[in-house]
């Protein structure tokens, strides 16, 4: 089906069914989707995290404002994005880059320059809201992938970071939570917001052309 | 075609033919999909700008690091968010949704309350930081529904916003420009990007699972 169509399918899911269960060739279709997103100079500063483990939900629950959806959702997909641009990160994509190219390390070695020049010399804060943006392309694509599977989904922002980072060790490994996605199976009895119609801006009012 | 081979297709265009234009039709379909992107609390709090005229792009490549692109690009979109939230912006978008599902306004006020009592006290720059961040995802989608009608784009954050919003008077629309895309048809002659592997992050390294 074209994108989209699947647009206008997906919604915000309010409550899933417990028990049942996406398959792993769905979840990893979302996972790719996300792994094949745009980011900013290619850096993709980001990691995507996926809990099946219902003990790890149950931790996070803790930090949810929708904790039944956190409990009961099939997997949630966590978008945590670098703390800080580095040196050896921004070397280690390039490096990455290169070598899967045949071409010489260092070939790029102006740009990294000119990226380093930018990115070390702000405070992490405002690396991270560099590499938060990112995550949202990664996000929006991962959502119309499960769409394109017909997995509901829902992208959430209400949540406790602390808790997310601190359940998952994040900070440890230089990652913040950033944004967060429940796949499931769509609970239609208690899913409030289904039989409402999808509202957008009208095009009049979102678009200015020139 | 599926999303994933779309993405696959797609890349960041590095140069593009002059005198080749994106059909209206084409336009109106990547319009779309970020019409009908998520966004936090589904408040859609930035607008696009859809620049045809080649006037105004030649204004803009004075804040374009890729002044070429700017100006061989058929047709330019700026993602510019809002610059706060106010509970005006906030009541226009819920009383238009209401209206439309056929509920009573105010029939969401508690939730619309909630987010006044978060987003008002903050200062506008914080509240920015959210809306600049709902964009991406508007972009990720436009990006991926332009590769699936095999058009070529560029997303881009490399240009001086004050440019930007100068010349297409954002700041007096409460907007502030945050990424843009060319749209146009390459020049694989110049575009020397398109021959290289598309290089991503190894799943192993990207992803990780409980």
């Amino acid at each position: 089906m074209a994108l989209i169509e699947d647009l206008k399918w997906r919604h915000a899911v309010k409550a899933y069914k417990p028990n049942e269960k996406v398959s792993q060739e769905n979840i990893d279709k979302i996972v790719e989707a996300a792994r094949l997103a745009p980011s900013s100079s290619g850096l993709q500063p980001f990691k995507v995290i996926v809990i099946k483990d219902q003990q790890i939900k149950e931790k996070l629950t803790a930090g949810a404002l929708n904790p039944e959806c956190m409990r009961d959702a099939s997997h949630v997909i966590i978008f945590a994005a670098w703390d800080r641009y580095t040196a050896e990160r921004i070397d280690k994509v390039y490096d990455f880059t290169t070598d899967e190219r045949g071409l010489p390390r260092g070939r790029f070695g102006s740009y990294t320059d000119k990226l380093k020049n930018i990115y070390l010399d702000q405070p992490a804060e405002l690396n991270f809201a560099h590499t938060a943006r990112q995550t949202y392309i990664a996000l929006g694509l991962a959502l119309a992938q499960a769409a394109e599977l017909k997995v509901d989904t829902t992208p959430v922002e209400g949540f406790d970071n602390a808790v997310v980072d601190e359940v998952l060790n994040l900070r440890e490994q230089g990652l913040r939570s950033v944004s967060l996605m429940y796949v499931g199976i769509a609970d239609p009895a208690n899913d409030w917001i289904a039989p409402m119609k999808k509202v957008r801006s009208p095009k009049a009012d979102f678009v200015i052309e020139f």
